[in-house]
């Protein structure tokens, strides 16, 4: 089952996704819902990130091809993007100005669907809704310069899901591939995990007690490509389908002069 | 001029507060707003945290004497704290199974009032609506032994605010105390911030737009001490007010056997 969040006329709502249509629902989008209206073409409305989270998570280096010189911890080492990184389907990014190096990292995305606090990892799959695509979008210069990762992953858009939330994938055995302007640049299996979604659930959950709708990012594969303006990134998830971004120069670049140089971001572009 | 977000008979809403009673007033909260009915004795409301931010900032390592032997960053190194950090004034924070060491960390927090992109030092103040006092709780093993802090710092409570916001004060020259049990444990004055409100605000602008009601925990200073359930932590802020909480164990510890070791928290109490 697909369920996807859209606008239409102005208004916005959840939605049952079939073939190239889309039947409004209402009701508990994680529980009891129903149809509330007539399916209409798939074309006719502007599908959004698929779930407004209260909480993001994203797990580091969970795949063997990206650790590079890293060494694999014991555990799933998260961490927390604002909820101002979340960005729809189709929406261009802003590469903020004063990066230097913006890159994808095309990810499978876990979404609660049950409130869960300290589940086993055995049981830790009855509390996921279902997955959608993500690209946990970095700014690699900060994010190597910084102690804790606000600039390196939490820029504004830098966490777009869509396009809408599948209900029936295996998330051990998943295939995922990312295209740069249509060229596949990351192909990866979810069983490839360090850990796996099931594990990082469960140790999640030991921490804080997860709500419908958080999401957590499960990690990118490999080595990813350092992005430019008008790059278009789209994210694979195989029975999901396919989340697309382009990316664009930032139209607001800084509008005063620095008084303090030791405030100014690193390397600001000439 | 305080600004309290309270429960009343069921109802949430905002109210300004002077001396012991609130009324309560209605309208933007950071804008046009006005009386919405008569006042109420302070004593009879419950007090919430004062705002629901969009996003939560902190500053780490912002005044000398909490660098120990870090070395002072050239920028303010902030952080992201999830929503889930959020908790009242007097609520009971739980320290979390599997933890052994939770740190209080009292502090000043600027709450922004419009939204600001890129604005200058000298332009930040402008854009901040008032300060609360804040206890940025920390995991400390959790802390020292994660890449990122989600776990350090991100636990369910672990970012009381309150008890309300108060408008008028200096941020370049405020007191601020922190009461363990009735002991003063750390004192310090705003001016002494590695980087002030103004920088601080001017540098998260660059990186992200903030919105209204976004919240940045400002830096604690010294040396914090470690909790013990039952502890009682009371941060001041000169000009503001107290915030108090108590710390109590964790009623829920888990309820099953680890399958998989190596995901177990690192010190499991016995």
């Amino acid at each position: 089952m697909r369920i996807a969040r859209f606008e239409r006329n102005g208004t916005v709502g959840y939605g049952q996704v079939e073939g190239d249509s889309i039947t409004p629902i209402e009701g508990d989008l994680f529980g009891e819902r129903r149809p509330s209206g007539q399916a209409v073409p798939l074309s006719s409305v502007k599908l959004l990130a698929p779930v407004v989270p209260r909480l993001i998570l994203a797990v580091a280096l969970n795949y063997p091809s990206h650790l590079g010189t890293a060494v694999a911890s014991p555990r799933p080492e998260l961490f927390v993007k604002g909820l101002n990184t979340l960005a729809n389907p189709d929406d261009q990014i802003v590469m903020p100005a004063g990066c230097a190096r913006v890159d994808y990292e095309g990810e499978m995305v876990a979404v609660i669907g049950r409130r869960c606090s300290r589940v086993s990892v055995e049981e830790a799959l009855n509390y996921v809704f279902g997955y959608t695509c993500g690209n946990d979008v970095s700014a690699r210069d900060w994010q190597r310069g910084d102690m804790q990762w606000f600039r390196g992953k939490g820029c504004d858009q830098f966490g777009p899901i869509g396009p809408w939330i599948e209900t029936g994938i295996d998330p051990t055995n998943t295939w995922l591939a990312t295209r740069l302007n249509g060229e596949e640049v990351q192909r990866c299996n979810t069983g490839e995990m360090i850990n796996s979604v099931a594990e990082t659930v469960s140790f999640a959950s030991r921490v804080v007690a997860l709500e419908p709708g958080d999401i957590i990012f499960m990690g990118t594969s490999g080595q990813p490509r350092a992005l430019k303006p008008g790059d278009v990134v789209e994210v694979d998830v195989e029975g999901v389908g396919v989340l697309r971004n382009s990316f664009i120069a930032d139209p607001n670049p800084m509008p005063w002069v620095d008084t303090r140089p030791d405030l100014r971001p690193a390397r600001v572009p000439a």
